[in-house]
Order: C-alpha cells, then structure tokens, then sequence
C-alpha cells in the first residue's frame, strides 16, 4: 500500500477501503506522508467526493489519531453538544445548565477556535477566576457532583484533524462535506459522551448557506453517530441574522446570563429550550423531544437552570457575584453607538458583516496565537422585522481602540437592510435529523 | 494575489490570468509557494483542465523560469526534434544527420531522463570518447561547422518544469494535457529553435495509448508552438511494439548505424526518413515535406547521412572507427535466447513489457541518480506480422547479471501474442498537425 496510489484510486472515483484511509491517516499524524501528496489526495476527494462507508471510516481513524476520553466513571447517559457555528452563538452556556438542572449529567470539552468570536472556553474566561484547563479526574468529578463541567478540550484530540485542517485551510480543501463532517465528528466520538445532540447552523451567516447542504451535512453527521452506537440528533437552525443582540465574549455571557434570568431575547430562549430539550430526550429523561422541552421550560423559569450555572462558576473557581453584578465583567473603553441612516422595516441582515465587525473590534481571533479582547463586540439594538425612525440606535460598539470602533459602526450602519414593506424574519428551527 | 485564491478559482473551473500563473511558477520557482499548495492546484487542474491561453501562459512561465538558450550566432532555421517517448525509439540518431546532411541546422541538446532505456544522450555515450558536456560555444560552433551538434542539455533549463515533474510523479497529477504539453514545450522553445518537428508516440507501449489522447496532446503543443511564432509541425506514430528491434543503448546506436547505412529495420527507416523529411521541410530547405523525404532517402542512400554521423563523433571526441567495428561498444557479458512457446503468427506485443525488460536488464533507470549498463537491453527477432514455428529465437537479451538475464529471458516468452490467423499490423504514421 502507498499513498501514490491511494490519490490515484480516488482521482479514478473509487472509494477507499479502510485499511487504505487507516494507512493515510496513520502515515500522515505520523509524518511519515508529506503535506503535498496529502493535499492533492483533499482535492481529489473535493471533486469525487467519499462514500458514507468513507466517511465513517475517515472520522474513525481521526478520532483513534489522538486521545480518546474515557467518560464511563460518570453515571448516567453522558450528552453532547456542538454547534457549527453562528455569529452570536451562545446557545451551551444556557442550554448545557438547563440540561444538567434536569438531570442529564454534561461532560463538555469545547475549543476556542478561530473566528468572529472565540469559542465557548473563551467566553467563560470573561467571569474572572473561572477555570477551564481542569485535570481529567477533576473534570469527571465536578460532573459526578453537580452533572456538569465545561473545560478546554485536550490538545491531543483527534491530533489528524489539526494537521488536516490547518492543510485544507490553506490548499482551498474545506468545502466538502466528508472532510467537514469527519473533522467535527472525529474529535464528538473522542470525547466520549454516549449522545450528541448537533446543531447544524443554515443560513448568510453560517457556513452552509442553504438548507440542502445544511441538511445534508446533518445527515452525514447525524449517520456517522449512529454507525458508532451513539444517539445522535441533529437540528438545522436558521443563521440569516446573528442569534440574540450580543456578539463578543463577555456580551455573550451576559446575555446567557440574562436568558437564564428569563429576561433573554426570544430568538435564543426558544433555541436554547428546544436544544435542551432534544438532550434531555437524548439523555433518556424525556420520553419525548417535547417533553423534553416541557421540562427545559420548567428548569429555566423555576430558576434551576441559573442555580446550575452558579454552581458550575464556584466548583471552577469563578466568582458567581457576578450572575447579579455584571460590572464584574471586563469593561470596554469605547463604545460607540449606531444610527438606522432612513425610516422603515429592517428586513434583513448582513450576518457575516456583523461577524467580521466583531472580530475586527478584537472579538475573535484572525490567527491561531492571537488574543481576544474579551470585552468587545456587537449588540443588536434593533433585529429583523423590528421598525426603526431613521436616526433611532441600531446597534452599539464595544471595544478598546477608539478609531477602530468608529471605523466599525460606520461599516454597521450598510449591515441593516432597511425597506419599506415589513417582511416576516424566516423561521429558528427548520429541520430535525434523527 | 495568493496562491489561496488560485487554487479556488481553479477549482471553480476559472481560468487562471497570465499574471496569476506567472505568481504561482514564479513562486514555486523561488520556494516562496509550499508543495502543498501547488499539489492541490495540480489536482484542481486535473479535473478542472486548462484552456489553450492558460496553457500557453503555463508554458511560457515555465519556459522563463530558467535558461533560455541564444542560437543567434547560428545561421539558417534551426529545427529541433521531440519525441513523447517509446520503446526502441532511437530516431533522433538517424533523423537528425539525415535532416543535417540536407543542409537543416541541428543544434539539439537532449536529457537522459528516466524510462525503459536511457536518452538520447546515455545512448551517445556509448560511443567511446564521445563528449555530450560541451560549452556552448563550442555547440554552436560545431553547428556552424558541420551542421549538426546533439549534447547534453542545462541542468537550469525550465527549472520550474523539473520541481512541478517530480512533485506530479508523485500526486498522481501527471495525466493531463495541459501540463504534459506545457512540460514538453517549455522546455523546447527555451532551447531555442526556430522550428520543432514533434513526434507524438500512440499506442499499447506509448503514455497516450489512444489516439483521441495523443492527437489532442499534439494539438496543443502545436498550438503552443506556433503562438510561440516557431514553425511547429506533430507527426502522430504508432507504438504498439518496439520501434525496430533493438532496445537498449548501445545496441540501438549499433541499429541506428546499420540504419544510416541501408540496412537497417524497415519501420525505423521508414520513420526516420518521413521524421526528417519534415524536418527538412520546416527548416526550408524542401517545398513540401514529401519533397523532404525524397532528399532524406536521397541522403540516406548515398552515404551522405552516415558521414555527418561519423563527423559529429570526430567533432564531439569520439572514435568513428566504432561504425565499422561494433566491437568497440560495450559488451555485455550474458547473452540470453528467448524461444518461441508456440507456432503461429505474431499478432502482437506487450511492449511495455518489452521496456520493463530492458529497465530490469540495466539499460534504464528506475531512479534520476541511478547509473545504466549500456550494452544491455533486448533485442527482438521477430516482429508483429512475422510468423514463427515452436522453439524459434523471437528476442535476444543482453545484461551482465546471469540471474536477471535469465529471469527477464523467462518473461519474455509471454511478450509475444502468437495465434493461428495473421493480422495485419497497424500502420506506422497514423496523422500529422501542422
């Protein structure tokens, strides 16, 4: 067996048996196959595309080329969750304490990642104290005691993804919904939780831009799952405007706080309670999604849900006074308000543009090493299907360098489309895989 | 402009600007592009395919990314000879003192490249004494005096062409005709010539093995030429067994004398007279190319041909007294009969096989750094056409290790297809592009 051959039989259109994408992928994490024979063999499956058969056998391989978690000292039926990403993501830091607070214990690993805000172990750092880098043993026994723990996944997860990824992103080898399912799936596999329930983001704002490759990325994902014994949902979720009013980290955390408190926006409430509700159904204490949800409703309006994320801040070490003083916060030193330039419906929103003005106040991250400013980012004053007078406040900057938040809430002003017949905002959840 | 947005405009199926491809050899020629980026757009260009202006442009950037040779002090129309490469091919030794004798100016530098047996240079260095490492001064200088010079060519020739050959040998992004073609004429519009007759080889022993493939290469490389502003003329050949029947280095040089001396093959002679016949044609010396061929024969015949042979040895320090005496050759120390297994007509060979005999015999090289035994190869007795009787001598092996020559004399037997009803053997010149 020799990597030549293997780019070969897939640039001719036949599928790879697993022993081949074993040798691949072994022979890759290892060194032993270099970069341009592994980027040509990414552009040959670009264009021939892999099987299911494939595609399992390629996420399988990733996830046994690094760490593989162990989660069996934790009782119960373990769930996860992941998002493919939307701007204004903050779904687990409400949906995960609503899901632990009626039961389902949550053992999440979360990455940073790159992008217009950081990622989930990113936002939790902005409560001062919280620690995300907990030893194994300590991790499986916070979630053994409050059935919850969210900390910064190991480094030596799915160690082939890294490599993988760092490659496609440079050789224009991303968009393919094998490489894109077996990276995501590969590193939900090793993290071993028993289900996974897959918000799958569709829409301007999220990587897949329509329904039918949102849903067929959900569906290769939600069979991947399946073939490796784990309950796995999926749902498709409307990204044609940020979710919620906040985009940033600290803003983000706020804002759960807020929907914890049920004083959140609605567009992330009602998202938060059906995802919960899918993992509480996932995690065997529903019969049903429904009553999954019913019991998520409960959770979040008895207050047990806010009480679970208290309990999670102090058992890692945050100062929970901060739920009730958001001074606490970091605090930006710029903040610059946005005016809807004429008079009439907002219909709708340049989502991606509101991203990139995120990561240009220091939100996110444009390179790996790069630190975030905690503080920055956006708030949608005003969303889709709102009515606004010209010069009433759109949406406000945060951040830390004055010309560069001015520049930025320039740029907002063109990211509302604004007309004058009201159009209905499309709807949150369109599609559920399971 | 980076080589990012190349590889995805390719993959879109985009064509590439002049000044994006002359970015990417330029940068690939500095080191300034990784391998990985530029395997990936190979294979992006292997499905996606090159129009003729991208593949013009790819030629003329490789072209320029090494030497370019100045044959300027060589009066007349220099005409250079290519061919795509076959098993026994050793046209160039009797085409060009043919085309020379005519009064065409033959300055020629040649690679020793990699295959079945060496190159036209290898095969010249059998000849004892002979120099195929002159300055080029002295090239052209022995072209102004006898007409005709063959030495080894620049190690900076097309440098780009040598580091993108090696990486598609190894990408499985050899098979398409864009960078087949443009590897081929970049290399043969920085030697210099004014006009270049291409001999484009098609059949079971040839890289194209159809004739749509190799009529749709030499459609190209002519293209290339002539927008190059070089007279440009393809001959399409078959290569369904050996041409002629030596294979090997010194016995076809041995061929090649006994060729220029009337007594050679008929399919060489015949290839070798119609070759420099266009060539004669494409230098100006003759008004048609049948008017070439007449005076190729009329060369031929009269000796004429094997004296500008015997001058070019004198001239580049060889011992002429070898044409009269093949025992000055190399001589290989086992000499091996293959025997016909049964009675019947040839109907056809496995050429290739053939050529891996030879390459295991020790004429060619498996890797660039590998050294040649130039008295070993094979020879072949009998041709397609010819019929046999049982334990008949069908070939001749020639190596200097008993156990191969003994083993590839064992393979042999089954390279000939002998059955009970004749079939006409398919014709040599299969069309011409000019």
């Amino acid at each position: 067996m020799n990597m030549y051959n293997i780019i070969l039989k897939k640039r001719e259109g036949k599928a790879l048996t697993k022993e081949e994408i074993d040798f691949f992928i072994g022979g890759y994490t290892k060194g032993d196959i270099p970069d341009y024979q592994v980027s040509a063999l990414l552009m040959a499956i670009y264009f021939q595309k892999m099987n299911h058969e494939e595609t399992y056998n390629l996420t399988n391989a990733m996830k046994y080329s690094g760490e593989v978690i162990d989660l069996s000292p934790i009782n119960g039926v373990k769930v996860d969750k992941h998002s493919t990403g939307g701007v204004g993501d903050k779904t687990t830091l409400i949906a995960a304490p609503i899901a632990a607070a009626c039961g389902v214990p949550i053992a999440k690993m979360s990455g940073r990642g790159l992008g217009f805000t950081g990622g989930t172990i990113d936002k939790l750092e902005s409560i001062a104290g919280f620690r995300t880098a907990l030893s194994k043993d300590d991790f499986i026994d916070n979630v053994n005691k409050i059935g919850l723990s969210i900390i910064s996944q190991t480094e030596e997860l799915a160690t082939a993804d890294k490599k993988l990824y760092a490659l496609r992103d440079v050789t224009a080898t991303v968009e393919n919904i094998s490489l894109i399912s077996s990276s995501i799936m590969s590193k939900k596999l090793a993290l071993g939780s028993d289900a996974i329930v897959l918000d799958v983001k569709c829409g301007s704002g999220a990587f897949m831009k329509n329904f039918q490759d949102a849903y067929d990325l959900a569906k290769v994902m939600v069979d991947i799952g399946k073939a490796d014994g784990k309950k796995t949902i999926a749902l498709i979720t409307n990204m044609d405007q940020p979710l919620g009013r906040a985009v940033g980290n600290s803003l983000e955390v706020i804002e759960a706080l807020d929907t914890l408190k049920n004083q959140g926006p609605d567009d992330i409430t009602q998202l938060a309670l059906v995802l919960s509700g899918y993992m509480i159904y996932a995690g065997g204490k529903s019969a049903t999604p429904h009553g999954g949800r019913d019991m998520a409703l409960n959770a979040l309006e008895s207050g047990r849900a806010l009480e679970k994320f208290k309990e999670l801040i102090e058992v890692q070490g945050g100062d929970s006074k901060i739920i009730d003083d958001y001074s606490l916060f970091p605090q930006s030193s710029y903040i610059k308000e946005v005016y809807a330039l004429s008079e009439g419906y907002i219909n709708s929103i340049d989502t991606e543009l509101i991203g990139m003005a995120s990561l240009n106040v220091g939100a996110g991250r444009k390179r790996k090493e790069d630190a975030i400013d905690l503080s920055s980012g956006i708030v949608l004053n005003k969303k889709a299907g709102d009515y606004v007078e010209k010069g009433s406040q759109i949406a406000t900057v945060y951040g830390s360098i004055k010309n560069i938040v001015d520049e930025v809430a320039k740029q907002l002003e063109k990211a509302f489309n604004i007309e004058n017949s009201f159009k209905e905002p499309s709807k949150l959840i369109l599609s559920v895989i399971d």
